[in-house]
């Protein structure tokens, strides 16, 4: 028996490229004492992936030529020499894109099953679900009756930011690429309205959707949609920047906000957030919308893909807006 | 006798011209019951202005067509038929670019040249010195030891700021425009360093300068300069969006700072202010600003012009950098 891994072999200009990568087949490993074998059952691909592949100073380092590709993960424990694990148990951690992994359990979460379905705990439960949660509350920091517009609205991060601002209270307005995503969150997830940026002339239907402006928008795609709701924002509005992903696979620099100087028409506030800042609060977020899940105040959609052997390819789903929900890479 | 008096006779495209204004001879106002009849002496050139001249939502309506000139003005009370106003009154308020105004006194603040000139009044303890009070302390925040930038260093809101930010014990950066502005950002108002951004790579200066990184930045000018300053901010770093004077004139769009993701990258923080949102707390930050004029601890330097057929041509020294201190247009 081998052990599938994903290498990245080289740094990607632009699109990243299969070349960029290599699949191994490791030798199986085996724990020391004090460490767990976790076969992996999913991992979550994250549009950050595409930032982690860059050379230079970031929030985290960047992903080594020749090393198991980062990622979350959630399996199952197959062998266990440390006594806090039990073969069986479901745990979740950042073991990579291999078929296994090794742990001292330091870096892993154990989860119930019970409570939510093991994809919940790279979706909801997970880092997009924190990143979301903190996000929105203290940064965003949405007052009841405000109006919150999301990109990437239908997408891991954006389904959360728009239940919980409406859960608080608030006129949610999201912009999604494609009429089904929506179409989803409108009539499933309780948006006020969605904005499809292929189709609709987003300037126009955000004055619509928003008569009176935005008072927090919270940004993943960057480019021309930050401009346009730049333009759109009133006195004191907090824009939380969580993404780019319309610039993350640039050869060109980055697109700039050009209208940036309405934060000072409007004394308002551009502000970039990390998820990692708040693990100490993790478990308390983690509960709070366990509880909205079992209340249906927060519903989620996972799309899963299949095979190790996928990893680059399901991986430009989020770039291309293909998937549709969370995007998690079943191991086989 | 007449009333001389600048007016805005078309909105500018890029660069104002002399054809964009009228000058005019009115009749010589006569205050009404309650009135008080002004004679300008100083009257305050600033950057803001060249925002007023355009069309379009802003923090501050449009200057009109036809109308006096907006603008800061200190002057002597000439008539007084207001209880609360003297015959030879010092006296500040915004009766714009004319020789004489008319006010019912509720705009006026009396002042006293035995505290200060009249010209620190439109300075130090005017509109330019409150925006960098409130600017700084309340947006920039500076903690003591942390590293401060700020550009238009020499100028009216930059050589306060640095000011300010030495009195709270920072380490305080300047950029200018300017070999001999950088001097006096360094010798006389006590910066730790001031870069020439004409004649140095700012990049590598800053770099030198700011080996730990830049914890606030106070931007007065925009630009290629805010999207090297955006690459060198440390960790929850504070942006200031005062104004971006680089970009005023511009005929194409403003350039949007390309290194944004760097507020994401270090969880940092871009934010517009306006002077105006202070207003009721103007009084209590002219006495603090009084208190260390007094003390030796801040220091600031007029550019006075004559003439107020030169309006136009002292307004543009602002945007080709050669004043040298805060602008002030005396009426003869």
């Amino acid at each position: 028996m081998t052990n599938t891994q994903v290498k990245l072999a080289a740094r990607p200009v632009g699109n990243p490229q299969q070349s960029d990568f290599t699949i191994e087949e490791a030798p199986m490993p085996t724990p020391n004492d004090g460490e767990v074998l976790i076969k992996t059952q999913y991992i979550s691909l994250d549009p950050a992936m595409r930032g982690w592949m860059n050379e230079g100073k970031s929030y985290i380092a960047p992903i080594k030529i020749g090393v198991v590709f980062r990622a979350g993960t959630a399996g199952k424990v197959v062998e266990s020499r440390n006594p806090d694990f039990s073969v069986g148990d479901y745990v979740t951690g950042g073991w990579g894109v291999q078929q296994f992994g090794i742990s001292n359990g330091k870096d892993l979460v154990k989860v119930d099953t019970n409570v939510a379905p093991l994809t919940t705990y790279l979706a909801t439960l997970g880092m997009p679900g924190m990143t979301a949660y903190f996000g929105i509350l203290n940064t965003g920091m949405p007052k009841e009756g405000e109006t919150v517009v999301v990109s990437g609205a239908s997408g891991a991060v954006g389904s959360v930011v728009g239940q919980i601002a409406k859960i608080k209270g608030c006129k949610v307005v999201g912009i999604a690429g494609d009429q089904e995503k929506c179409d989803y969150c409108v009539n499933e997830l309780g948006f006020d309205a969605c904005i499809n940026y292929k189709t609709e002339d987003v300037r126009k239907a955000l004055r619509t959707a928003c008569p009176e402006g935005i008072d927090v928008y919270f940004d993943n795609v960057g480019g021309d949609i930050l401009d346009i709701v730049l333009g759109q924002i009133r006195l004191r509005a907090r824009i939380v920047i969580c993404g780019a992903i319309s610039q993350y696979n640039n050869t060109e620099p980055v697109k700039g906000p050009s209208n940036y100087l309405s934060l000072l028409v409007n004394r308002a506030r551009m502000e970039g957030i990390v998820v990692f800042d708040n693990a100490a609060n993790y478990g308390k977020a983690a509960m709070e919308m366990a509880g909205w899940i079992q209340e249906g105040k927060l519903h989620s959609k996972v799309h899963i893909e299949k095979g190790i052997h996928n990893f680059l390819p399901t991986l430009m789903m989020l770039f291309s807006g293909k998937n549709f929900g969370k995007l998690i890479l079943e191991v086989e």
